[in-house]
This record gives structure tokens, C-alpha cells and sequence, in this order.
């Protein structure tokens, strides 16, 4: 199982980072925890801040390269039809995963462009959401 | 560790109801799926129609009775004020489920009101959304 | 032919309750009328105020127990999503009914989160509405 | 009793047009079945394209010519305020009907503009819907 | 000075249809009224229901054929951009006109979509706002 | 003088319930008071979740069973038009309380649909609101 | 025949203020026109910046000191539902008059408060504007 | 105990102005109805038309000059931020009243931008209010 | 190849009114130009001021009469749902065209709600729209 | 050069209404600094809770009286039509001037109806606010 | 003539992307069609992802680079207002092109913010929309 | 002290991109005139059209690496939450500016998404604003 976890902007910043909204794992930490927890899972680790960029893995991913797609994709989940499409495209599960629960933010967080083209999201539940989110990947291989 | 498994409208249904959308699992065989896989959990199964029935049963788990609830509140989620301040109410990490993906049905579907005042969402991932609930309960006790 | 005849909150106040607008026939002289009238018919007639009793009675119609239905929602034909989603479970026609033109009233009447999911609506026509609901049902047989 | 049945654009390809949805019954046959039905009533049907034209009509219909009138506006029933006012201007009964369940399309076939200044309305029954209103004009005379 | 009064939908009932809002004055009066009352202006009384041939009738005013335009668009003033391209196409004054006060009825007659390329608006004062209309259009010549 | 005391969902909770927002006073406490300060008046108390009982014990109040209402509807005073109904078709006087000052908080709490149909509202003063709410109806006899 | 001209705020600056938009003649020149105009007329002109200062002005109208009031509430008109209700309890005719086409102009001078209490508008026509009105209240009387 | 009692726009014509809607009483039979009940309170009574003069007088009552305020802001309530700012800088209790429903009235009255600043609110219950208000201030002293 | 080319509402008057806007070609000399440059192309050029008579023209197309269609509805595009219907009843492709660029005009241009029901849409290329429409008709052929 | 200062309702508060917000500086504090700071300026200083008075004052600035204003509209900068109608009419540079940064905290402040009609903005930067609109009126002069 | 051919996201992959919607034309294939239909025109053909890039190209564009520019913004025309000041800054003639009819998907594709600042555009009619834009900027010239 | 100065989208072509909207100085202009301005302050200039590069600056900006930040994020302003964000993690001051008066210009120009994040904004002061914004940080120090 090869599986990409994708993350977006500011994400790099995890650890340092309003660490009482966000917590204090980096995204280092999540990557080394999941390595551990997934052995037989390989997997791609991304982050990048360009919106254009994150498009570009995701239409990489469309030759079968990958069996499921993590996507973080941070602020750009609120307005980004451009990742939106990428992600439509692909034809393997894809979940969305937040860190916060966006529900109980700000209004512009409520909503994510992305989620109607994903399988479905894990929002609000920390570092663990990727590992659920992988969870969800594996057992629906 | 006692859970509180609190199903909503036509959850009683599962199985029965527009199976290609979601899934042939009723709600007993998820709750035994639940109850093989997590042995050392004290589940305690409600599913209700009545909204009300719904805040009384989360009015009772004030009193320490759950160490967490994990809610699919059904319709109910889309307008439900009353279960919203219930959930409120209580102290102990709620996590709110959704067997299909709200966000790509019907617009409606995609805003919940009681999602602010949990600690996460998990939607979109079948019924293993449910596993994955309980699982972050346990990762968080 | 089996029709289950369901009516929502308030409605058991007919002919008590603002005979001008309402008018003055009870639910107990409507639903007389309809026997009468339809002799072949069996009627199963039930009233509520209870959201979740409305949904339990639709719940149970899913097997089979009825050829159609004719509901009246009252007041939670405007938001009961709930209610909404036990109407979409079912394989038999549906018709909603309201006694007075909901869309001369109040703005919020105007709305159906029900009527999507029916295969039709009566609005307006008094107590005839549901006369004319059954003869749909029986028509299309 | 003499009763208007006034269809505004597009009915006249009624048959023709998406018979999926609209259904294979052509407004003559739709015409003959209601002569047959109710052989004492004394019909005259009008099918125009232009709004104008409907209202010539309904002008008309002010000095007692008819007991009650039928409309089908077809999609003028969405914006025409100029039709709204010439129905607003009768005495008689006026039922407002639509074969297919307007609440059930796109969003923009929801909402009537002539509704409120009608008696009542039938959605979505088919070309029963025509018979029922004319049942309606029947017993309320 | 030449003048066109044009009347649109419903206008031809005036004096018929709810008098206790639209007076007794029919439109016959009220153009007998302004004839005497502005001898040495040249009347040409236009009313349809039509709203194409009020664009018609305001096309064929281009050719200078007018000195002056007062218009009551009645329903249509609401939503037809038809008649508001062709007064924006003229180059004579116009003025709209209302027999009530659009502004204290419902919620859809206060805007119009024609008042903006008018050169103002009479509204709400009875019969008389054609007389002052006309005032208007002689004292701005 | 009878009047009935109708509290909504959650409101068993008071005074373990978010003490800082809803006091540290129980229904129980604020019952007491109200019997205390008003010994003529012959009181019923009633506190539930169902929304349809609430409706059911309005219904109840029609046969001039009580002088006045007082209804503190919790949350379902944002949505339920259920209520609202119920206290519609009343004839005794009815007043709206809330505890807490609703136009302070959440935006869905500034919004009471039961309020129009209601005589009026008290609001944010504390269990004192019920007081109030009990001395106008005494001094409205 | 007394009749009230009260002017709101930057009135005062007419012939100064942007002419190209709202002519060259002040307030005076138009008053003088309107006593010139209307030999019989007792006026009584008052300009104020200050909305309760016209609302003093209204609220001293009401013990049958004017026969009628043309009120130019000027941005007032947009927002002052105080200057509205002291509009409302008046018992005389009120016009509101505009002396630019408000309706071609930025959004927020579409919409005026105060016209659906008074009895009609004239908008657009320059200074005529309080003539016409005038005659209004005049032919009205 | 000082209170102030600050009455806004248009209330000076209480008691002449539409009585079937805001009563017979007058401001004066108001205050002398409040100092006959209340008679250790030290009342200052002010009515001002001026949204400017009600933020003087609430200004100057910053410095501990009374120990609470009940303010009737009339129409202003419905949209003077202004009001609003000179009340959250108070530290004394301040309670909004309104001698009618608001809510059951004109959309644009349902809704009060000063009510979130204040304590809460009483409103419908007409010249009681007042004394409801008082009262909640003597007992929260 | 046969193809109707129908015009809308206002623009009989191309090259007379507003010629900066509109350009100076009259609807006369596009129809030359599309003659001369398509030879092999059979087409009927209509232009109606009356939305029913255009979908007269749309009605009579669908017996195979034309292989496609192009259609400018001038101002009807932007609210004539009738139009929309006529044009979903036809099984030829149908182009939506427009002399000037909708988008960068007044805000109600920007939608039409023609354009779903097309294949496609040339907006703001003059009158060389009328010739990319057709090309492409020519080349789905 | 001549500038006014103007400053709207509650200013006269500074330093004493929530300081933590507004800080301590009184506005006299600021005049003087201001003083100090640019000794070849020639200041008015106006502090005025009264709308209109406001307005008196900016008229009064259309006879050249001043180079340039600074205006801190304080909570009429969300409302007051006009405030923006009197700055319309001057043709000196007009700086608007927040203290607290607007966009950060309630939504109806993020919104003033006075900046589009002025040069330009400072927002949120304390009194420091005051001193660079100056700097900018200095500059452009 | 020179002419830049830029694409936005998601557009380099054509052809193998939900060839139902898109079609099986690469965008390789497209720009060789191109290059053979108009053998005179100097194209330069630009795909990114990135919206900065694409505003990097527009930005280059300014010096006279282009004699027209063809640009199909992908998702990125529903939200790049940063595109669109790219757009807006050019001085040649830029046309928007759509393979798809954005205005028969989902609702956010109807919006082109690019739009309004370009010649015009063309939509929903496949690989020959670029075609036909090309053939405007050649007529044009 | 240290500022980081970051321009977004288009802000390459000032001095060429419409001079009468945006002045006729370069960006180097403004950069050389900040420098000769305050020799003492080391400034970081950077301009980037890719939204992601600009977070990726503001990243950078964590470690404590600037003192201040001056932000004129242009269009990126109206949509970026990931800039947002990127600012929002910032703990040193942070200033937005604007060229030009965004409220004067389109509705989308007059909301910024960054502007609630930064401590304050300076809007539509041309060049100059650069200067005031630096000018409080230094004071701010």
C-alpha cells in the first residue's frame, strides 16, 4: 500500500505554531509516528505552501502511482477549486483530515471546497486524524 | 471505559434503507463489530427517533455515568438546537459521525450545528467511522 | 388497498383551533369522511406532536405494511429533515397535504423540506386535500 | 359550472417533450379525459406562449364568464407578478396545478409567485393533478 | 409636444379590479381627464398586456416620434429588463408612474428595474401622479 | 389564577449546567420561589425534551385549563414552529422567558420563532424573568 | 391650506453641491418658487442636519397643525426608522420627495424606509419635484 | 438606588400616537406610576428625540451617577451603534424595554444591535415593562 | 446544413441604439455577413420583442426542422425561464450568444439562465459571435 | 494649513471607556500631541456625539475653511449616510481615522459607508492613527 | 500575430481526465490544431498550476509581448482576483475560454471573476473554443 | 530594527500598470524612498505573485527574524486565508497597506481577510502609506 500524505500552508509551522490551538507534535513527529505505527505502508510525505504545487502532486498521482491520498490542505480547503479538481480527478480514496475542529472556529472554516470530492473527512481530533485517516484507507483497500 | 453510542433518526434502519448509499450494515452489526474489537469497552447502545429522547439520554451522562460519547445525531444534526446545548452541557470528548459524506449530498447536508461543540468530526467513511471515533476516545482518555 | 393517513402536531385541534382558517370539520369527521367515501380502502389514521413518533410510524411503514401514504407534517413540514429522510426511505407513493394554502401565509411556510422527497403536494384545498391525495393514490395503483 | 383551464408555455408539446418527465399524454388527451369525466362541466381550454396572452384571458374571466379556473403557468408561475395580478383580480376559485413536483427539480421551480393569490395547488400528481383541481372547483361551488 | 402613455399588464381593468386599492377611475377617465386638462399636448394612450409590445411600442419611439414618455409598467416593472432596455434605448424624458404606493405593499413591489433609466419616478399618488407626470415632461421640455 | 409553567430541553440541568452562564439555581429552586412569592396563584409546572410534548401540554391548555403561560422553550425556541403553533392557537396570554440575555451569544439564539405569537419576552434577566413574567400576567387578569 | 417642506441633512448646500448632480438652485430659490407658485398656500420651510430635530418637527405636526407635510429626508430616507415612525403617527398626507433619481444611483439610495408610511413618492425630477407634490396635497385635500 | 430612565424618539407622543398600539398612558402617568411604586428610588427621567443626546446622557452617566438604567431607545434601538457604544461603556446594570412585541411587528423591529450590550431585555408587556425593569434592578442591586 | 438564428428582445434596433455599446452593424447586416460567409448554410432569421412568440419559434423547431441553433435573448436571458424550457425541449445544439460582454456590465447580466440549457455560450465578441457560434454548429454537425 | 479634526460619538470617553480596548490616551491627550507634533498646522478640534452636528460641521467646511479633514466617525462610520453625503460634498482630502482596529472585531464594524467618499483610511494603529493622517494631508498638499 | 495560449490548472491533464466531461483531445492536440488551422499567428503555448506563475506570464505580457492573449483559468477564474488584475493591466484583447459549459455544472462554476475584465468569452463548446477565440483576436486585429 | 516589507500579485508593474489609479512610482521608488527615509530601519523587500511564497516568507519571518512586518498582500488580500494564517502565527507587529482606496472601488475590494490578523491598515494614502505603516512600527517599538 502506497499511500501520500499531503499537507498545505503553514502546516510546516506545526509544533511552533499557536501551539494551544494546534498542538506541540510538528509534522516531523506525525511522519515518524505513522512510519512506526503503518510498517507495512509506504508512504509519501508532502508540504508545500504553493497552492499550484500541491495541484501538481496531485495530478502526478493520477497514473496509479499512489493507493490513497491523505490531504491536509490547510487554509487552501476553504476556496481552492484548483485542488478541488486535482482531487476530483484522482480515482483512489482520498480523506480529508484537519487538526483542529474547524466546525468551532471562525465561519470560513466551516466550510472546505474540498470535502465533497473526497471519501470523507476527519476533522477536530489532533494528530491522531491521520492515523484514522490511513486507518480508513487500509481497511477499504 | 464507558462509551455512550448515541444513534439518531432512521439510524434503525441501516441495512434496509437505500443500501447503495448506506451500506448493507445495520446498526446491530456495527455494534457488534464495535464490541469484538474493542473488548475492553462498556458500550452502551441507544438509538432513538425522538429528538427529546436524545437530550435526555445525554442529560443523564452528565453525572460521570460515560468516559465519552460518540453521536450520529442523523437529521437530527442539521437543525437540532436542543441536542447542540446537550451535548454542550457535558464534559467528556463527544465525537460526532456520519456514515456517508454530508458534504456531497444535498446542501443542506453540509452544515451541522452540533459539530461546534464536539471535539471532531468524522464523516464520510462508512461504518467504520464509528471505529474510529471510539478509537480516538481510547488514544485520548 | 392499505393508506396510512399521518398527521403532525396541532393538527389534533381541528375544528377547535382558528376555525377561520382551519375550518370547522375535526380530524375525526375528515377521516369519516374518507371511509365513507373510500369503502375499499383500509385506513390506518394516526395524529402526533412528536417529531420521532412521526418518524416511528413512517419507519415501520417501510415493510411493506402499506400501498401509500398521505401525510400532513404541520409545522415540521417546514424543517423536520428527519422526518424528510423517513419519507425518502420508502418505496411507496407519498402525497403531503396541507389544509390551507401554505403559501399565502407566513414566509417560512412557503418551504417544504418535505414536498422534495414526495411525489406530489395538495395545498390549499381544505379538507378536500385529502380526498383528492387518496384518489391519487388509488389512480396510480 | 363553467370552468377556464388556462396552460401557459410550452404545454402544448406535452407528449413530445421529455416524456420521462412529463409524461406521454398529450393536453388533448388530457383535455378529452377531463370532457369525459366531468360530462356536466362546460370546459373551455387555452394553451398560450406568451404571458400577455394569459393575462388577456384571465382579464376576460372577470365578468362571471367562468365559476373557477385551472392554471398551469409553466415556468411563468416563477416570475410572472403580471399573471399574479390578473389571477389576484378574479373572484372565483383559482387552482393552481403542475404535472411534475416542482419541489423536487432545480431550486428556481420551488417558488410560485402566483400561489399565494390562488386558492390552493396541486404538484407533482401527474395529469390526475388537472381532475383533482376541477373536483375541488366542483365541491366548493 | 408629442406624449406617449404607456400602460402595461392589468392596466385596461382599472376602475373594475379591487377599487378600495386602485380607485374608481378607469383608465378611460384618466385619459379623458388629462386630454382636458393639457389641450395643447398630443396624446397617444397605448395599454397591453403584452410585455413585447410594449417593447415594440417603445422601439418604434426612437425615430423621435415623441417629445416625452410616461410609463406605468404595472407588474412588469418589476422584473422586465426587456422594457427597461428599451427605455434606456430612448432619448426622450421618462417617467414612471404608480396608480398606488408600490413601496407599502408587498416586498417585491418595491423595486423596479425600470426606475433606473427613467428620469424619475410618481409614485403611490393616485390618478393625479399622470397629471403630474405630464407636468414633468412640459416644464422640463 | 392558574398558570402554567412550561420549561424546554435542558433545562432540567439548571444549576449543574455551565453554572457560570445559567446560575447555580435549579428549576426545583426557582419553582419554589415562584410558589413562595405568588401564594394565591395555583401553578403548574412542567419541564420536558420532547418538543411534541411541549406541544401536547399547549394543546391541553386550550380548554381554558390555565389563565396564562409562561414558557421558557430552551432551544427549541429558535426553530420549533411546532411551538409556535401551539401557542398560537392559545387565547390566554403567554409571555417568552430566557435566562440567559440570548442577543449576547450565538447568532441562531437571537432568533425566536415563538416570540411573534407570544404577548412578550423577558429576557437575560436571570431566574428573576420568571417572576416578571408571572407579575404581568397577575396585573393583564 | 398649511403645508409643512422639511429638508434633512446637506440640503442646506443646494446650488453648491455638486451642481452637475443637484442643479444650481439653493433651497431658497425653491421655496420662493413654491410661494410664487402657490399664492394660497401658508408654508413652512425647515431644513435640519439633525434627525431628532426632525422628528421634533413631525411630532409637533400632529395636533392638526398642517394640512399636509413633503418631507426631503435626504440620506435620512435610507435608514431613519425614527424619522418613519414620527411619519407614521402624523394623520395628514406626507409625499416624499427626492430631487435626484435615487433609483440610478448607488445601491443604498434604492431602498427608503420612510416611503412605505407616507402616501406616495416623487423621486428624479429636479426641483419640480416639490412642486408636484405640493399640487398633490392640494388636489387631495 | 438612582435610576435613569432614558426614552428615545418619538416617545413623547405616547398615549396620542396610535393608541391601539402603544396604550393610553403617557410618558408622565409612566413616570408617576414608577415613582408611586418605587418610592426609595431616586428616578432622573429623560425623553429625547436626539440619537446624540441619549450618548450625552449616557456618557455622563459613566461616573457611578446611578446605580442602573432602563432605556426605551424607540426606533433607534434598531440600528444606533452609536447608542450601543455609549451603553457597553456603562458598568451598571442596564436593561431595554418596549411597550410592544417587537417581534410580532415589522422585520426590521426584531432585531435590537443595543439589546447584546445591555443585561437583557422586556419587551410587549407594555407601561409593566418599565416596572419589570425596575424591579430586576432593585433585586440585582 | 439548416439553422435558425433567433434574436430577442430590443435588438431590431442594433446599430441605432447606443452604437458605442452596441456597435454600428444592424441586425440586417449580420445576417449579410453570415449569408455571404456560410453559403451552404440554410438559415431562418428571426427577431421577436414577444418572449412567447420566441418560444413559439423554439416550439415549432423541435420537429427536425433546424440542425441547430443559435439563439440571442437579449434581455430575456437573464429571467426567462420559459425561454430556458423551450430550449431544453430541443434535441439540436443551441449556441447562446451576445454582442457585448455581459460580465463586465450591470450585475444582472451577469446570469442567464438560458446558458444551462445550452451547449455553450460566445459572450463580448461583437457581431463576430454570431459567426463563431455558427462555425461551431458547422463543425458538431 | 488648516485642518479639522472632527471626532464622532463616545470619543469624549477616551482613556476612561475600556481602556484595555481604546487605551488611556484622552482625547486631549491626542489634541496636544498633535499640537506639539505639527506646530505650523492650524487645528480645530470638534468632538460631537449628535449626527447632525457633525454634519453642520463638515458643511460649514465647504467654504475653503480648511486644507484637509481627519475624521474619526466612531460608530456613525457604519451607518451614517449623512456623514458620507457632507464629506461627499468637500472637495479637501479626508482621511478616516479608527483607533481600534475595526476589521478585528465585531462584523458590523468591519464595514463603513464613509470611506469610499473619502482619500483613504487608518485603521487600528491607536492614536499614532491621528498623527499619520495628518503626516498624509501634510504631504499631499 | 503573436498570441499567448495560457492554461490554468488541472488543464495539462487533458485527455486522460474524466474524458466524458473533458473530452479525449490532450492539450497537446489542441495546440497542434491550432498551430496547423493558423499557420501565420506566432503561438506561445503556457500550462501551469501555479496562480503565480500565470500572473508572472500576464505581468510579462505587458510589454507588448502579445498581440492578444487566449486564457482558459481553469478553476482558478471562479476566485483569482490576482489573475484578474493581470488581466485588467493588459492593453491587447484577451478572450476567456471554457471547454466545458460552466454554467450547466455546479454553482461556483457560473462566477468568472476573469470575466469582466476581459474582451469576452467563450464556453462550453469543447477544443474549438480556442479555435474560435483565436479567430476573434484575428478579426479583431 | 528590521522590517520585512512583502508585496503581492501585480505589484511588479507599478509606475506602468494604469498610472491614474496607481501613481506613476515604481516599487523600487517606494523601496528607495523608504531607505533614505529611515537609514536606520534594515529593510527586507520582497515582492512575489505566488501566494505560497509569500507564506513562505512569513514563515520565515518566525524566528524572530524581523521586528515588524509591512504587508500589501494586493488581490491576495480579498481571498488568501493561507496568508492569513501565515500572519496570524506571527507574533510581531504586522501592518497592511493599500495603494489605493479599496472601499472606493469594487465590493470585492472592500473586504480583506488579513486585515482582522494584523494590528492595523492603512488604505488608499498612495506611496505615502508605506511610510506611515513603517512610521508605526518604529513607534510602536
Amino acid at each position: 500500500m502506497r499511500i501520500l500524505i499531503l499537507n498545505g500552508p503553514n502546516l510546516g509551522l506545526l509544533g511552533k505554531r499557536e501551539p494551544e490551538k494546534y498542538g506541540t507534535a510538528s509534522l516531523k513527529d506525525i511522519q515518524l509516528h505513522l512510519k512506526k505505527k503503518f510498517t507495512r505502508v509506504k508512504f509519501t510525505f508532502v508540504q508545500s505552501n504553493i497552492e499550484g504545487e500541491m495541484v501538481d502532486r496531485l495530478n502526478q498521482a493520477m497514473g496509479k502511482k499512489y493507493d490513497g491520498v491523505v490531504i491536509n490542505p490547510g487554509a487552501y480547503g476553504h476556496y481552492s477549486y484548483a485542488i478541488r479538481d486535482a482531487v476530483a480527478a484522482l480515482t483512489v480514496p482520498v480523506v480529508e483530515v484537519h487538526l483542529t475542529n474547524v466546525h468551532a472556529r471562525e465561519e470560513f472554516r466551516r466550510h472546505s471546497v474540498i470535502a465533497p470530492v473526497c471519501n470523507g473527512v476527519v476533522a477536530g481530533l489532533g494528530p491522531i486524524s491521520y492515523e484514522l485517516a490511513v486507518r480508513f484507507l487500509l481497511e477499504n483497500k
